[in-house]
């Protein structure tokens, strides 16, 4: 079964949110107080997303807030290099700095993070600074939940899905749930709720649907029954390397199995699953296939050094689908 | 033709938000620089709204945070005397204080108000302390825009709504909109469509529809098509000594008049309008008689000192009603 | 033994730190939930120093900072009427308020206060708003230390402390100690230190010195051991009821008893006791007799009903010396 | 001349202040938007001068806090590396970051840094994490200026400077100053006077004395006047390639000259001036011989990729002051 786009809009996605620095340890398989190098890529689940759909030939834009110094120029200019349209990439006039993301790879299994996320730059993006002339000629409105974390980007997200649904655009919600960026799960479970009622399709792992439902241990029946009464048509569920559930409004459900691949490190599964995910629906593929598309390419993501640069090429996305080795049980693939 | 509402609730009407205390000027026609001597009542619009219905011989009650102290403490007295129920009104252990209103009453025409709003209890209530079995008791869950003007209240508001309508509850949006609150119109705008897109019934001035819209001179046609797209299915918009109308969704329309009366000052209006607007429509009345009952009510507490303790009675309301004088133009009834 | 001044400054005192609204229970003799009215008067222990020894016939002057309202115009028209150089009351333009202290009076051995001190305009005052030309010109620059619990108003205070000593005029430090007001007992020992250290003349109770000491029960005799090895000439330590010790640098020590009255309430003691102590230093009288003059009017203020229009005369002080009527024990009358 | 210090101390210097991170440019001589590694080592001015007085063989100490992370630990595990004393090292337990500087070296000439200060774990120590058993056993306690920027690190310096000048610890205050840390010229002011009037030692540039004047284009007469009425008995005022000057209160004045070197960049000069001059008055060495040794340390530094690896040894500073190239003018060498 397929899921249909408006044809008539210009850009594929939009994604609203978060884009900074990620300072990759060069010297890895060790604790991070060891690593004496660190390499520069673009990070943020949003900007992943859009930096892997684009490199797949997707029309993609970005609605952010970025810091006024190196950094943030880095950032537009590597959007722009990709095919990215920036021009609703706002740069913050008041100091506020771009996010950094230390990472640790002490062994595939032991991945950590180490984040600067204090007066972020893009938290500071302003409703003022969304603008529905941009947004209506999207077929899909991304967006991700740490977006939500703060005021004012929590009012400039708001107000762009208010204004996407005015205008036909597809809501998409990655709940990309990092637990640093808020204050309270109450607090999380109130706009995570908010914005999926909202949304046309919700994706994320089993845990952020417990995040947005405030309970533990949930279960996807629940889930569906719940978000279905909403605006909801399809949700995709993520159960690491158990693989993936899509669940559509009008009844079908399928299932999607990781690949195996070799794993340098966890972090950027989730981004890249999206990134294919979106394209294989936007392209026309059916669901069935968009959940393989998704899979193949977080398997290939994980066996690199990045999350952005690593975002692979239809190519090697089909021909590990080709290959057809799914697996069963292995080292975990936590977002991280 | 009248507002339904589900009959087997325990509740009439159950108020969030804030509870603060008014300090009125009891030597007035003078400048608050020369007045000595301040009266203490319990104040805050859902409060005041509240206590009005309370008093008319509704069944209410309140959620809301109030200060560790006597200020504190004088509330929840207060509203005990008049017969709410004070069961989920919390006490902060964080030592926020009680919000202050002082009131300068140079003349009917000239009134003002200083307001203590920094650090205040009210805005402190968390989302975990709103309780859906407390919510669905209800027939109407009665939402005050102050309160969504800041976190953590904003959430609990937001949270509340969200039980509101899951279990069957009315819920009513009295638009309250107090500059000094928020930090910018187009916050004020995403909260107030948010919550006027998924509310029953919204009360308002013109003014305020304004700034839910982010527009200025809006008119009443444009507003009631946006928002009956949506949830509402009464639309009240009021134009101070102009009268007020009363919008349905199935397209009846009301007028309702202001009586005469002789003035002291503006206080209190509004709040005695909803209370018996609201009083009416649970009573089951016709839309066009509660439209006089909320003119009436407002036009007896302009004329008295307070804003809460002044809220009238049934038959101080409906003698009124009786003498029907009703007003075309006169000193302009804001809210204030 | 006198304490001498450079006679040829224009002003007696100026004061720097906090004038605020105090409202007292019109009703006493209850909690404070029960009293229904309130009594509006300038407070603040800078703010009744320089009242008290303005009524007293000293030339003073304040630097402070008041809110743009109706409050800060009545501290302004107040101070002005008591004969205070107001040329240096700088008017907030950020929206910072008054501070409020409430009083309850249940009887005169319980009074409490209650506080409103976020973000009040007094502890705005910068840096750049003292001025060298204006300090300069007094024979005492009078510091409070709640001025000092936080910025700008600390450095505000730190820069006329320093301008002080550079000019000739002497630094007499009251110090005001109020637990709201600071983040830590660390924090405050700090200041209290460093200004005390460079101070002329210290005046506190046993506790407070305790608390610039960071120590619990303290002694006087470690107390000027230590601060005599800096600045202080003469050090002032109030006991309550059993009297007060001054302390000089040369060796001599003196004791004042405190006077019989009939006890209203025990606010304002300490601020009557500062400013008749400092008026009969001023006007030549020795150490002794200006221990008198601080108990004497102490004991007036605790029989009336505010702590600045109670202020006594030269001649209702005089004339409670004269009956010398002292106490060895009775309710205790603490700063409130 | 010769400048004494109590022998009979345990430590040499204890530094009281910032440790952080320095992340340098590995490609340099282009803008750090096209740099894609960095390389990094331990930073901030205090932790860079014990560190190279360490290195030079003086026995050191560090009061400081740290950030409970990988960072955090790197800075501790380093600072044992070189010898030394972290038993005052203090772990901050509530989630606040090491400090950040990214460098960007596009030509000799052209130098700048990308800072991340929000929130940093050094500006929270606290005055009660200060001990005074440590603080006595050191000849030197050096304070740093940028320490004074915030509450709770500006107590806890305030603190560590009384209980030196009660303990016969002479108090080295380096004036660092960094704009960015500050919110106002007039604040900086205060407190530099504060401390420079408190201090034995003041070193910095022209700039920073007129940064503690409040003044522009200040001179050195003017500036040892008004503090030698204070502690200060020695001050080093530094004018770039121009050389620098120390006066002593007792009258001598003595100039050093800049040496010359290949500039790679100008970061890191100030901390290795302070340790080389630091150590070689230790060490006995008379005041001229002193800046000798700074002015070569700083050369020898700016030669260099980092500023804390790359300290030099007593035999490269030895070795470029028998050359004896001195230099009068060249790029300058400002505090970066």
């Amino acid at each position: 079964m397929k899921y249909e786009f408006n044809t008539e809009k210009e850009f594929d996605i939009i994604a609203i949110g978060r884009a900074c620095i990620d300072l990759n340890a060069k010297e890895y398989n060790r604790p991070m107080e060891e690593t004496m190098t660190f390499t520069k890529y673009v990070g943020g689940s949003p900007a992943n997303i859009v930096i892997g759909s684009s490199k797949l030939g997707l029309k993609t834009g970005f609605i952010g807030k970025i810091s006024d110094d190196q950094h943030g120029r880095f950032i537009e200019q590597y959007m722009k290099s990709v095919g990215i349209d920036t021009s609703n990439l706002v740069v913050d006039k008041d100091g506020h700095k771009t996010g950094l993301t230390f990472t640790e790879i002490k062994s595939p299994e032991e991945c950590s993070i180490l984040m600067y996320r204090e007066e972020v730059a893009d938290l500071y993006l302003a409703s003022s600074e969304v603008h529905e002339d941009y947004i209506k000629k999207s077929k899909i409105l991304l967006v991700s939940g740490t977006a939500l974390s703060k005021s004012p980007s929590r009012e400039a997200v708001l107000k762009a899905v208010n204004l996407a649904k005015k205008n036909e655009v597809k809501v998409i919600f990655e709940l990309d749930y990092r637990p640093y960026s808020w204050d309270s799960s109450d607090e999380t479970a109130v706009y995570y709720s908010l914005v999926a009622q909202q949304a046309d399709v919700v994706i994320g792992t089993r845990d952020e649907f417990d995040v947005m439902e405030n309970i533990e241990e949930g279960n996807n029946e629940m889930t569906i029954s719940h978000l279905f009464d909403y605006s909801p048509e399809l949700i995709v569920i993520k159960h690491g390397v158990d693989g993936s559930y899509a669940y559509m409004k009008s009844g079908e459900t399928y299932k999607g199995q990781a690949y195996r691949t070799k794993v340098l490190k966890t972090f950027g599964a989730g981004d890249s699953y999206a990134s294919a995910f979106l394209y294989a629906l936007i392209r026309g593929k059916d669901v069935e296939t968009a959940l393989k598309y998704g899979s193949a390419s977080a398997s290939i993501v994980v066996s690199k050094h990045s999350s952005s640069e690593a975002m692979p090429t239809i190519e090697e996305i089909e021909q590990l689908i080709a290959k057809n080795e799914t697996i069963s049980s292995s080292p975990e693939v936590n977002r991280l």
